[in-house]
């Protein structure tokens, strides 16, 4: 029986929720908005982070990268050749080199803005950061997004997923911060042909058919969101 | 045949540094200063992040966790029952998550202020950024500072080790960025008796040593910063 502590719009627990779809592993959802700072889940996971994956009655894994890997020791071989890291070394260290790339760079120079200020901020009180869409970060981050969108093609074109051959979690997690970005209509697909094909076979994966029903109160999602032949 | 891209001063380097030694293997150093920009580091590693690890003519591993998970991998066996990553994939998880909270927060609220402010602005030109240390920042440094080894004392208590029963890469991280704050002399130990009984522990290490003679032109370590017994 699993658990999951996440935020619909949180990039980190949406990886996570495209993996298990992945494995195949149902899980009992729990929304957190850590800005709350919900005394229930700070007595789970002190450092207040997205997401947490509860096992059973004891087993608890906190944050995005222990639980794909977690999920890789205990589940990976299930998936035979659709194996989300790859068996060599090398080759695993360039899933988790993206990894880094998606979630580090590509998390606080984009998503991490774009989704506070567009989403996040919508939910916050006042005393929690609240309010009015602070303009020059959305457009930092909407001018940033092209650089990250000009490297998912540059790796599009020279491989058959983002890592190499096979589909990885560096997929997952890159979907997963544009699928955030998708939502609201941001992303420029049009002058990226290569990010848009790529992304295009792994927004029609079943696994991630359930982000595509997320909606936010008073956000409409952008008309390509759902569509798979956007 | 291996060779670091590093920098004395990264904590994220160090922990490579000392983790190498744990596993007895030895390397080539090339000392990078990131923020020059240097051309043929840029063409290694596009990111232009530390550390980078080469492993003969074609290996390359870029940055620390992927460089963690590679040497587990790759080396781990060897080390028996004093290897670095645990067995159990819950214990190995937590492992993880501290690895998150060392080079995470500990990292965005403490070292990475100390150490921009107090060493790599030396050697940085105005227009890289250089220039006079800002108090405000290193003040807000050695603030936080106080909390990550009340929680450094916290795991000490009640653990043998940061992350568990054995030595693990959590201590090695977790040592590396204090090894950073104490040769600044920033570490008020006295203060936190579990830490620095712990610190010690890793300290006294062979695998520690040679960070120990690490020097900054123009900066004397504090008196302790080479003492086993401070």
């Amino acid at each position: 029986m699993f658990t999951l502590h996440h935020h619909p719009f949180c990039p980190f627990s949406r990886t996570i929720r495209i993996a298990m779809g992945e494995y195949g592993i149902g899980a009992e959802f729990i929304e957190e908005r850590t800005w709350e700072r919900r005394r229930e889940f700070l007595e789970i996971n002190p450092a207040n982070n997205l997401p947490v994956l509860l096992v059973g009655q004891a087993g608890k894994v906190v944050g995005v990268r222990p639980i794909l890997e977690f999920l890789d020791e205990t589940k990976g071989a299930s998936l035979g050749p659709r194996r989300l890291m790859p068996a060599d070394p090398y080759d695993r260290a360039e899933v988790r080199r993206l990894l880094d790339w998606f979630d580090g760079n590509m998390n606080n120079e984009v998503t991490s803005y774009l989704v506070t200020e567009k989403i996040y901020k919508r939910f916050m009180k006042a005393e929690h950061g609240g309010g009015a869409p602070d303009t020059r970060l959305i457009l930092a981050g909407s001018k940033n997004l092209r650089t990250h969108l000009a490297y998912i093609s540059h790796l599009a074109v020279r491989r058959n997923w983002l890592a190499g051959e096979t589909l990885s979690y560096a997929d997952l997690t890159a979907a997963a911060h544009l699928s955030c970005l998708d939502y609201l209509g941001d992303v420029p697909w049009e002058d990226f042909e290569h990010a848009k094909h790529w992304y295009a076979r792994v927004k029609s994966r079943p696994s991630f058919r359930p982000l595509l029903v997320d909606q936010v109160p008073g956000v409409r999602p952008a008309p390509s969101y759902v569509d798979l032949d956007f």
